[in-house]
């Protein structure tokens, strides 16, 4: 399908955050494009977007309009991906989907590139890239479980608006300022305050187990990844006021003993990861150094006292990069060095 | 030493986040007081505070300072406990101690009146009241305890700007709004950019095992209070941009099955416990629920799918009330109804 480069490529949410996100990494990364057609929802058609010092303007999904297209990503979540991709797939569309829609389909390979890339095959027409935090997790654990298999992954999340779309990280920002101006504010996105506040992960509880479906994706797609159906995970979400970079405190136990150095060593040569960390100055990775960052960030690798072969670490990274629209990008570039080992820029 | 009921009562730091909070609960509870004497740094001196609408004077801690006391509370940090407090003792006062500074001595009582109450004696001169998040865990946890003996505590903290005083407080709402409004701003409490973001809790590092000294409070004064001396207890503490709430992500294996009908249960007949929860419209405790609130809030218990007899609780308290002030109080009250079974009021 991805014959002719440079490619005709549409991105489908192209106003959202992911969307946004993806456009710009398209443009940064050189990805070959020979032309870039972007679907909004109705309300901002008629609008356009930069690509390339180009203005594309914003299209509607409507009959025949993947016609010519390559590829397509995905970036309007679940319900538009469930509806759309069938249809966009039966033109002869290559799709890279970023919703969770067919993440867990046995026939759709979930795809971090640097950790399960190589189960790629050209007869993949529709990809699936993870959630953010399992994305962001497996940067880590996955580095580590090459060397020495794990037996059970612990996961407690810090997660920022950006999971819940541009408009959350804005009603965050307003929320905030009637806070310290005392004025009152209606919020649309989230039920619960945010401004100064914290709350369990929005997502509803799919089923009686008392784990929220962002916790079961997490858990569901590291195994999927991972190629262990079984691996025990445990997933503990929570929102806190935070713009847009996810932090999340892994708790791993190992079939065998896992030297701090060995782990620091590791991720000191995964490509995506990067090690940060000064004890003496209290200087771990936070969210206001993975915001607009590729890469993962890792640090406070610590023996876990409490229990046998147990490492606990703490992991930041960017929810909509690596954690998304990144990662969807990379998932595209893989496709093109697998299939065609050289590629006519 | 407290046979003359009321009492003459001295706060030591009664301008800080802890000591104003203990002396709006002495107010507040009704605690015997014949004369409140307020000690402040000497910045504060010459200012006054309310109590019971008098005006009290704000003194500087001299030699003398305490004649005619009864009790004292300190409230001014480690330094200051660390200096004063053995001077104080010397004058045949009671002390109850805010700060960390004596909490692991053998020979002082580290207490949580729900908890080990009962293991005050007359002879204890001095008590000390323990760190913050170790008391909103236990609240929990050895209620839990209680029926079924508990193997190992993994703890996760959401830490709020409380915990490092009224200063910081107000840091995070001044560097908050000089965000949003595109301005720069200088830090003076923290070292790491607060506003939006969050970072691994500001405490030193005090060995080579990793735990920054927080968290090393919360296992070994956990341990003292539950008197298991090697119970496996891991923590990992996060400063969060939330403005006086602590969060705690709990998972407590047991020895044996602890259903979850019987953790609710158990916690809703728990003194000083709230369980707040609506699984249907995702209500659980935030920070938001706690502040100003005398209980610690608890919910989403969930059986941990990954690891044998485990649950996952949900927990958030006010820092600075049972978190400190609040505990400081009830240990005054323990000791006048240990010691005097009537109290003429």
């Amino acid at each position: 399908m991805l014959s002719s480069i440079p490619l005709s490529v549409a991105v489908v949410g192209a106003t959202g955050a992911v969307g946004i996100e993806l456009i710009h990494c398209l443009e940064k990364r050189n990805f070959p494009i020979r032309e870039l057609r972007c679907f909004s929802s109705a309300r901002s058609v008629g609008r356009s977007i930069l690509f390339r010092n180009e203005q594309i303007p914003l299209l509607s999904l409507s009959s025949g309009c993947m016609q010519g297209i390559d590829l397509a990503f995905f970036c309007a979540g679940s319900s538009v991906s469930k509806k759309e991709i069938p249809l966009t797939l039966g033109q002869g569309v290559q799709v890279i989907d970023m919703s969770s829609h067919f993440r867990l389909d046995p026939d759709v390979p979930l795809i971090i590139p640097e950790i399960n890339g190589d189960t790629l095959l050209s007869s993949h027409q529709l990809i699936a890239s993870p959630n953010c935090c399992a994305t962001l997790l497996l940067m880590v654990a996955a580095a580590l479980h090459r060397h020495t298999p794990i037996k059970r992954i612990a996961v407690t999340t810090y997660q920022a608006a950006s999971g819940a779309g541009s408009i959350a990280m804005q009603e965050l920002k307003e929320e905030t300022a009637a806070i310290l101006s005392n004025q009152s504010y209606e919020r649309s996105v989230f039920t619960h305050p945010y401004a100064f506040n914290l709350f369990p992960h929005n997502s509803p509880f799919i089923d009686e187990s008392g784990y929220a479906e962002e916790e079961i994706k997490i858990r569901e797609e590291s195994r999927k990844i991972l190629n262990l159906p079984h691996l025990p995970i445990h997933a503990t979400c929570v929102r806190v006021p935070v713009l847009r970079a996810h932090a999340l405190s892994l708790n791993i136990t190992f079939e065998k003993d896992m030297p701090v150095d060995t782990a620091y060593s590791l991720l000191k040569q995964t490509s995506g990861v990067t090690v940060l960390e000064n004890r003496k100055e209290n200087r771990f990775p936070m969210p206001s150094d993975a915001s607009f960052q590729d890469s993962v960030f890792c640090g406070r690798i610590r023996q876990d006292l409490s229990c046998p072969h147990t490492l606990d670490l703490w992991v930041v990274g960017d929810q909509l990069l690596k954690g998304a629209a990144l990662n969807g990008v990379q998932i595209a570039e893989s496709l093109l060095s697998f299939r065609f080992l050289s590629i006519s820029p």
